[in-house]
């Protein structure tokens, strides 16, 4: 078959009904009553999806390889050896994880080369699929693993040794399920990388559009945050001379939203966890733990944040008399996309047609990692109600085809 | 000896080393070794501290009666056999109790019967010291046990059911301690009463007074108030897209102290208690769970402030499209004082030369019931720091014994 010209390459769609249907069979494996999907990293059911859809590569003639962490690569050859243009994602799930989460990255690469197989189109670099080892996180510790390793920004011992809550390594649950590679972490050049994702949250729902074009991953910073007062009873102590923790903590809980909204468009504040002392009814606080999560577009962003709640907290502190403690718990920086890929991604969409919009990425993906390795981007489509980590998580065929689209679009670019 | 003139009377002083020194002996039984006491009632301790007060009555030529559910009187006998005026407190305590609570209120009244017979001074009514079983409720609920069954409050059968975590029953207790009497609780006419406590809150000590003129005990209204807003990822979602139910809920915890502001001097306000769902740093809460404890000095203050907490509540939940539930847990009345009691405590103090001044009491005591049977009274003396319920509570030997002089005088002009 001849190359199809430029003109062609543009009108080439992707099997969305196959693409489905591969979603829908990789999701059986590990299906819960409600839905959803539990395939945990590195459990037997891990190793059943990964066998599926490695299969999968080989009938649409990849070649396979894994590296010592169990990243998988699948790789289509280019007519040139230069470095890959990669996409990917995860197979694992949360406890109570759905059935796109991480596995429509990995099926919507799969669905891009079992399309340029139907019309029997090279491209000069090699195109491959990656799937990384443990993004999830909730069986072992750090989350995003595979890539991390991949990217240097922790070690292969440190990965090895994470145990799960029963004791067992990812060292020995690598090997034990066959995933130990041969491969170097990281020992592996590309040209570009590109992921499509659930937004997991709900802003293109909110703004009906089907594309998210992603700029970046923001930056995230946490804290522990302490006011302490004086424990009372709450019946005999008038308001007046009260110390009352609580009190001070709602201020500054309230301060930490409007820190966000201090920072706009991205700038995003949490607090999450509270925890009252004593917690009883009718004693008035003596100490109240909260935690607070500060994100935005850039470390810049970040820092000003950071400086912000803390000057808002000294005030508070002053004002009420009472000590407040903010500690650091992490801090992980704002990761941009490169612009060569962000326009990848704007031009593909905008050509197919795809009502898009900017977006950012709160939540961390594989993505981050590797654009400290090369130019990378990200494609977000929407879900029902913004829901993720849950068993009701739902995307409309539709996306989850517009999305692929997308992406076949933006690698063929890259690719030539 | 011939009786005293009238002018000798108000000279009559009791004998305060006498009153601190029986305090620090009952102290003893039940001690901790950070200086408190822990003397659960109807425990071996319990029965060892009624056995020294009781022999204490008796070498005081008192006659000792228990009732039903172990109220103890300890009676000396007035030239009439008109109602006694009475006074008392329990001797029960706190897990981490101190060695005031209560037990200053009872042996206050031992003094003042032994300063009568140290002059043989008789008086028109008899005097009467008694101690209430199960004030504290730490073992058993309902709090203010004795002194509830006596006022009706709740049924002989209801306390007697009571169990501890044991499965042990107040009846079974009382019985293994001997503290089961004959008399039919309430059965025993009363013509006033008046009793002596640490103040437990730090008002005293702030206003630098030594004695608390006590008009009345707070009434007390618990609700709990649920927040539900939608849970969702803290990166993924950006401010705008929210329904963040601790942020509603922080508002609502600030407003309960507003609303303590709003209805002055005696309205006071208090969130202790807060479950946030699911509690985690990364989750916009989606639910929120807090306790509210309103108190003010009359029924329809604390009406008033229900009301107005109701409205805010609903003003908020409209606005932010959150919802609000707020479900009554339990309330109490205010207990005004007889305004006779509350003249005798004033002029006492006055006579007797010691700053004073109003106070109410936030928390309840066993004069509560009392007073829905006979004139009652309270005479407040400062605690060091407020602090009570707690090992490090404290109070000053003058203090002390100026409040068992007030009781006395008090007593006296009630008792003819």
């Amino acid at each position: 078959m001849d190359m199809p010209t430029k003109t062609d390459i543009t009108k080439l769609r992707v099997n969305g009904q196959r693409l489905w249907d591969s979603l829908m069979e990789l999701a059986q494996i590990g299906a819960t009553e409600k839905g959803g999907v539990c395939r945990l990293t590195l459990t037997d059911l891990d190793k059943q999806g990964r066998d599926l859809v490695t299969r999968w590569a080989r009938e649409a003639g990849m070649t396979v390889t894994v590296d010592k962490i169990g990243n998988v690569f699948m790789r289509r050859a280019g007519r040139s050896n230069m470095p890959p243009i990669m996409t990917g994602s995860h197979i694992d799930t949360q406890p109570t994880g759905g059935k796109f989460d991480g596995n429509y990255g990995v099926l919507a690469g799969i669905e891009v080369v079992r399309t340029l197989n139907d019309h029997g189109i090279e491209t000069e670099a090699p195109i491959e699929v990656a799937f990384w080892t443990n993004e999830e996180g909730s069986r072992f510790v750090p989350v995003m693993m595979g890539s991390g390793v991949f990217a240097k920004a922790f070690t292969l011992e440190h990965a090895y040794a994470a145990t799960d809550t029963e004791g067992k390594t990812v060292k020995g649950e690598l090997a034990r399920i066959g995933y130990i590679g041969e491969q170097e972490p990281g020992d592996h050049p590309i040209g570009a990388y590109f992921e499509t994702h659930i937004e997991q949250g709900p802003v293109l729902e909110d703004h009906d559009k089907t594309i998210g074009v992603v700029t970046g991953v923001l930056g995230i910073r946490w804290y522990d945050c302490v006011v302490t007062g004086m424990e009372a009873h709450a019946g005999p102590t008038p308001m007046a001379l009260r110390k009352d923790a609580l009190q001070v903590a709602a201020k500054l809980m309230q301060e930490v939203v409007a820190c966000a909204h201090r920072h706009p468009p991205h700038g995003r504040g949490t607090v999450g966890m509270v925890q009252v002392h004593p917690n009883s009814r009718n004693v008035i606080p003596g100490r109240v733990k909260f935690s607070i999560d500060l994100r935005n577009a850039t470390d810049a962003l970040c820092e000003a944040m950071d400086a912000d709640i803390r000057a808002v907290a000294a005030k508070l502190s002053a004002e009420s008399g009472l000590s407040i403690e903010i500690t650091p718990v992490s801090a992980y920086p704002a990761q941009p996309f490169h612009a060569d890929c962000i326009a990848a991604v704007q031009k593909a969409a905008d050509t197919l047609g795809y009502s898009n919009m900017r977006a950012v990425s709160g939540a961390g993906h594989d993505a981050v990692y590797m654009a400290r390795l090369a130019p990378a981007g990200m494609i977000f489509i929407p879900c029902k109600d913004g829901i993720s980590h849950n068993e009701i998580e739902d995307a409309q065929p539709a996306h989850i085809e517009a999305g692929c689209n997308v992406l076949l679009q933006a690698m063929l670019e890259r690719a030539g």
